[in-house]
């Protein structure tokens, strides 16, 4: 019991640090004027190929940033260079103890990669997995969550802190839905339970369903400056 | 600096407390006989499906035993409540901070609900997390893993420690192979790259694939006692 009491007090050192570091870093966003998204999902939920289908509308309109958070690897990095964008990769291993969610220090950690001043919207897009990246503010104004019908309508329900803390679900996948067991209204019902009327877009970033639509929110959330 | 340092000391300290709990949970599955398996994967990639299947066929065979772990709520053990085999309920929030994963001191905080020596095989469902499942022994003899294919042939290279520690995949949702973009050949290139040759079991929990060859498996591995 010694042990699980001492580590509760080391997690609340951690999270007020990393308050105070987001923060830091909010202020930096809003010294350049930058709109920023900290997107989530679970690992495979589809949050690179709704950037790649992103970048391909909106990308010219407004001037759109990345910064691609991984536990290893630069894979989702190197997916979206084709769109010359400015792209920094955060790698929790090594670096940070292969943590499993960003947060604000490594978020900071990438801030001198980026041209803050010549980007409109920052989209982080946060380590895949349903936990920990809700319970760290990285300095973002907004926060959306990808979730594919491939995991089950239970899942606001089991993972409510992810759910709740967040703005917009893009509800991806959804072409598979004939040749998966979802229900649909069920899984509305869930979110609803843990968000009530909390935002969401049908979604498939393979056929491009829905894709717009959420280009429309990015638009309307971050309008394009006058320049 | 000085936070990610003090950081890390502190992980250290956590994990070797860890380990010591991990074998003590280990004695105990020992004296009872029983062989204990940590089953883990995504969100929504099937493991509880996958138990379903299981308790199906071999259930009478081997008396089996199930500790879910779990964010939040009792549903996947409601799922399995049908099969009358002892179930014991370890939700990481409240109790455990909202851990996103089990540890050997919250499966052992679930023993004292199992009767161990009737358990034959005692299968660990954990918490829905590709990375830090991963990093925290419990006592178990061996670990599993559940793939599903919707989450991308890269995953092995950006999760290697899950794919790494495990000594079986059972690659999930094949059904879904025809309507996702999945290249199997690589997927099987990347998990060879991060664990040579572990052993993978082409699976669907949904038409039954696969499920004779994962409880023959299983049945190897913990065969009938003779009573």
């Amino acid at each position: 019991m010694g042990h699980t009491h001492t580590k509760t007090i080391v997690a609340e050192g951690v999270l007020d640090a990393n308050d105070a570091l987001a923060q830091a870093n909010r202020e930096k966003f809003d010294a350049a004027g930058t709109y920023v998204i900290n997107m989530m999902s679970s690992p495979g939920a589809g949050k690179t190929s709704v950037l790649e289908r992103t970048l391909e509308r909106v990308n010219g309109e407004i001037r759109i940033g990345i910064l691609e958070g991984d536990v290893q690897t630069t894979l989702d990095a190197d997916r979206l260079e084709r769109f010359h964008v400015p792209i920094v990769q955060v790698n929790t291993d090594p670096g940070f103890g292969a943590e499993c969610h960003l947060d604000a220090n490594m978020v900071r950690s990438g801030l001198p990669g980026l041209p803050l001043e010549t980007i409109d919207t920052l989209i982080i897009e946060n380590v895949g997995n349903l936990v920990c990246p809700a319970e760290f503010k990285v300095g973002e104004d907004t926060r959306v969550m990808v979730f594919s019908v491939t995991e089950g309508e239970d899942k606001p329900l089991k993972y409510p802190l992810m759910f709740r803390s967040v703005e917009l679900v893009l509800v991806n996948k959804i072409d598979l839905l004939p040749y998966v067991s979802f229900d649909l209204a069920q899984f509305h019902r869930h979110l609803d339970a843990v968000n009530p009327g909390v935002e969401r877009i049908m979604m498939s970033a393979r056929t491009g369903e829905g894709i717009q639509e959420w280009c429309s929110w990015l638009l309307a959330r971050c309008p394009a400056p006058v320049r």
